[in-house]
């Protein structure tokens, strides 16, 4: 017997038969003998209809008078009706259930409406609850503060507070039901033979999702991993009886199938800038990084130019694609200050990475990186680096090409 | 300056045009120096949808396991949302504003899910907040039991709800905001010059709710009693700056006027059974009650007819139109154990009533209203009288005329 934190999207929950499907799948794992704790969103559509009724009002004036409390206090209501829907669903198969709203657990965040951080939960009552047999029901994305108002951790953090609540219940494992089967080697609409991985380590999955997989938020690969704990990823879909045994994220152990890279990565929310003629002298970069941080935006893949005779280099880094503009603002506003002559940016780029622990421990990887980009005649503009991965920038028109010819090149698509 | 609770329905917080129409009259009251707290409902047709969700998932099975606890968790989001939006509509006329929900207060409740009463309410947090001259906007109709879990005072439940924080803030006054201007001398509808009264005594209104006027809850108009608070009665819907002065339910004082009947109600909801040839000896009505209230019936008008020569009598009364067919069944199966020879039932009856403070020191009240009836050739089956209203059962057909009759006998279109 183990105890079991299951957590479903909004698309898993989007009507009531979706909701009859889940409780088929929770009262699965409870008839297996395992105590289970539920993590819902809410039904897909409500939090946006929750949002333009805010935003409705909100628009009326120019009082910017914060209300994040309020927007907290209203969008929480979603998930509260999913998860009292779903602990209904429930005991109309005849099981224990009974739903968990953030502040009943309680899950205490800081003062961040809107975008809490957990900083704790205690639940004596719940872990009681579920040693008794009874399946509880969370409503996700929702916490408390120490003023007794609800929080919410954000657009999509209910993957963060599923995993918080498994940590906090001791659970064995958090299964994350989405709408794909699981991790794979790369984006299946783009390499039609990406295969499905079994088991991927934290640290390989971190990268992947910070590199753009999308499949799992990385605060709560994080989190997972800090507290050895393991997360399956599978699908919501599958029709009762079909086998869905998804890919585990866990600690790297020594059964982990033997492969140097794992996965191939891309994302198109990139934009290159090239500081041109920078003083050449120490401290540069971190001027040019400090400016950036004090206009809010974060600095990704940074490349320093071959220096020149007359004692100037240039500077290349990659921001988010959507920070560019405030990126540039923020550059020619320091342009004395830096001490540059010109800068060129580039919005059309995309970055691709190739992920995996292996890469530790063999070499030759890198080689077969560029030989299989070079072969394509697929050029490098920056190269980022770090102990289990390996980044380029590229022009995004050969973003396909360099995705399909690295997942080729890795023989990704046998086991 | 006082302190004033305002209450607004689901349909004067329908849509953001009138949430934001509600934010106007509460900066009214907040700016004329009052502290002010404001009980909101769900916008109308969101508790429908929400119970809607819940009865499709209900109906799947047998499985008769109460589901109340879960049913409250979800509908009280109604409230919620709406409690937030005011809160933001306030804000944003630069008032300082904050939503409150029923655990928040805390508001607690037996355990009675989806029909829970109100056992005690302590605030010092919203005390605190009122007196920094923070509105307070409570979602209604909800509260908190002693498991932590959220329950809901039952459809309409928020007018008591108000009146319940009314009391504990010890706010001066209650204002239920509703979509009539006050309480009417009758029906309007029946009356064309039915009047609006600007005060009325706590028993009078009373005796109007549970004999069919809608505008107030008894339940709401009892706890007011019990604790000397005034209610004003009053329309949301009046425009910007058009007098609203509504209906003052209060304590029988000096100053109030000078009249006998004070209103005239009608019940079209009422069914008259006759039990014939029941053997008429000690006990007999109450072995007939016990059977109502065994079945869950509730025994309104009562009266016993002629005694007989053969020691046997007829015996009248009235339930519910809706429990007839459960009174019958009830009836039938305790023939031989209560004793009578036959039933008759009558579900084409209604009751209208006189109510009047002024009842009790008036005479010739009954003798007026059974004159006015008798001219229009309107026949009284059943009359039941208290200290301060006279009620008569009459064919259906003649409510409009009987409202009619007994409104012009007792001058109630003059002031």
């Amino acid at each position: 017997m183990a105890r079991i934190v299951m957590k479903f999207g909004g698309t898993s929950v989007a009507d009531l038969d979706r909701i009859r499907h889940v409780a088929g799948l929770v009262e699965a794992e409870a008839k297996a003998g395992h105590e289970v704790a539920v993590v819902v969103s809410a039904m897909s559509g409500e939090t946006n209809r929750l949002v333009a009724l805010v935003d409705a009002l909100d628009g009326d004036t120019d009082n910017a008078d914060t209300i994040d409390d309020e927007y907290d206090h209203i969008v929480a209501s979603g998930e509260q009706v999913t998860s009292g829907l779903l602990a209904i669903a429930l005991r109309r198969k005849g099981l224990k259930a009974r739903s968990w709203l953030g502040w009943q657990i309680p899950l205490m965040t800081d003062f961040a409406y809107s975008k809490a951080r957990i900083s704790g939960i205690k639940s004596p009552a719940m872990d009681e609850s579920l040693k008794s047999g009874t399946i509880g029901v969370v409503a996700g994305f929702q916490g408390i503060t120490t003023d007794n108002r609800i929080s919410t951790l954000g657009r999509g953090g209910s993957d963060t507070s599923a995993v918080a609540i498994a940590v906090a219940l001791k659970a064995d494992r958090c299964d994350i039901y989405t709408d794909v089967d699981g991790i794979y080697t790369t984006d299946p609409r783009i390499v039609k033979n990406a295969r499905r991985l079994d088991r991927i380590s934290f640290e390989e999955m971190l990268e992947l999702a910070s590199l753009g997989a999308k499949v799992l938020q990385t605060r709560s690969v994080e989190l997972a991993m800090n507290n050895d704990l393991p997360i399956r990823v599978l699908t919501s879909m599958a029709k009762d009886g079909e086998p869905n045994p998804g890919t585990l994220v866990c600690n790297e152990v020594n059964d982990m199938e033997e492969r140097v890279v794992s996965g191939v990565a891309y994302s198109r929310d990139e934009a290159q800038i090239t500081l041109l003629r920078l003083k050449d002298k120490p401290g540069m970069v971190a001027k040019v990084t400090r400016a950036m941080s004090d206009a809010n935006v974060i600095v990704d893949m940074i490349v320093q130019g071959i220096s020149r005779s007359d004692n100037a280099a240039n500077l290349t880094f990659t921001v988010g694609k959507r920070d560019l503009e405030k990126a540039l603002a923020a550059l020619n506003a320091s342009k004395d200050a830096i001490g540059f002559e010109g800068i060129k940016s580039d919005d059309n780029v995309s970055k691709v990475s190739i992920v995996g622990i292996g890469m530790r421990s063999h070499t030759g990887v890198a080689q077969t990186m560029f030989e299989a980009l070079a072969e394509r005649g697929i050029n490098v503009e920056v190269i980022a680096t770090s102990e289990i991965k390996i980044s380029v920038l590229i022009d995004s028109e050969y973003t396909e090409l360099a995705v399909r010819a690295l997942h080729a090149a890795f023989e990704l698509e046998t086991a």
